[in-house]
């Protein structure tokens, strides 16, 4: 699996609280949590901080100087992505992009000249989309415009847009219909924001953990999530090896024997 | 789902143990313990003990004395069954028939006699079968046999017989592939002795949990499992809310209101 950290995320308090003192510590320790924790990438937002752009790039930055793994420009605005792909150059991930007429135009521009894989989102002009159909739809439409635009299948992250299971009850398996078919059929990585599914519930982690392991099986090759969260890693690496995705459950017995397992 | 305790079986040592020493105590709070983790029933294996019918009759008689929750009985032999059946009456599951032709003539006779849900393993005289399309076709032969000898497909568990992932890497994914097919064409229960996924693998709880979800979401209702395992339990729930078989989520939730979370 690849794995989006998203811990460096304005909506926490204290990660809000920690960019507005620039408060490179606190955040570089996340940073460097994460990237241990098996994050493949780093997801930074600063959406709820007024001078987002900046905030981008300090996040970005603060990170650099702890881990290397890449970072994943997490805004919905262009103009912000702009002024934070500027200084942070090539080879971060941009998240998102939309099949949304003015969004869709501004981040492919952008992707192609940072060498920046995306996240894509199934949305498009009007508003979400409500039926299996209409996802399957956007994210064809999506794959396909990104790769005549010049656009490289494995560099396109297609998040089917999951809602949350405690307001519409047949949003989990929805999803899981998605991916499957999706996984049948396009050629691009499939991820998806894990922690939607169980938002608005208690015990969220639990309701989590089942998603992931269910969307691992219709075919999701990335998430984007809290490695922090060990249960759910562990459990990402005995799907694996339960699905046949880790050969010889190698990777499995590996990280039994470096005590990955223990209490 | 329902929950086969998996817990009162003599090839547990401990377990083994207790009832060649008819130590009622110890397998009277094992069964209890199951009755209140969640079981809806025990299953009973005395195969390991050199007196194995008289050995489950004790077993079952042990059981009833501390709870209501009915029992399995788990011997591969129908004379065992049979005599365990006399003794212990009506509404006792048997587990298990296969397709092979002594074992089917015998248990589906004892299954109509004392009126038994059966489990019914995907096996027929020529040994396990090995590929997808075979297992579907014996579960599919199990299903119309049965039904057409009077048991009704609500009485059958049909299970697909799992191999361990860390000998066969496809095992994972075949018996996923399997579930769905049968959950897609079949009128019957669908049942997993679900740590077998795991055999001869470290960490194996963590491969028997994502088992557990991704069959879940392919169509198992059924499984023999630990109940005792609380984060296995747990994600059950989870995974039941998740895929919108639990409406409004209020098993779910009612759980959480009553501490089922806390650790």
């Amino acid at each position: 699996m690849i794995i989006i950290g998203e811990k460096l995320n304005s909506s926490i308090k204290s990660v809000r609280e920690a960019i507005a003192a620039r408060d490179a510590a606190f955040i570089g320790e996340l940073a460097l949590n994460q990237d241990k924790a098996g994050a493949s990438w780093l997801d930074i937002n600063a959406a709820m901080l007024p001078d987002e752009a900046d905030s981008l790039v300090w996040l970005g930055e603060t990170c650099r100087a702890v881990s290397s793994k890449p970072l994943c420009v997490d805004t919905p605005d262009p103009e912000k992505a702009a002024y934070a792909l500027e200084k942070l150059g090539e080879g971060c991930m941009i998240n998102s992009i939309t099949l949304e007429k003015a969004r869709y135009d501004a981040m492919s521009a952008l992707a192609i000249r940072y060498k920046s894989p995306l996240v894509a989102l199934c949305m498009e002009d009007g508003g979400a989309p409500e039926t299996v159909e209409d996802r399957v739809r956007i994210a064809t439409a999506l794959r396909d415009r990104l790769t005549a635009d010049g656009i490289a299948a494995q560099d396109i992250y297609i998040d089917p847009m999951i809602s949350p299971v405690g307001a519409v009850e047949t949003a989990g398996a929805d999803a899981l219909a998605v991916i499957s078919r999706l996984s049948a059929t396009l050629d691009t990585h499939l991820v998806c924001g894990l922690s939607n599914v169980s938002y608005g519930l208690p015990a969220r982690p639990y309701i989590n953990r089942a998603f992931m392991v269910a969307a691992m099986a219709a075919g999701l090759d990335a998430m984007i999530v809290n490695p922090l969260d060990v249960q759910l890693m562990r459990l990402c690496l005995a799907a694996e090896a339960m699905l046949g995705k880790d050969e010889y459950c190698e990777n499995y017995i590996d990280a039994f024997r470096d005590g990955y397992f223990n209490d």
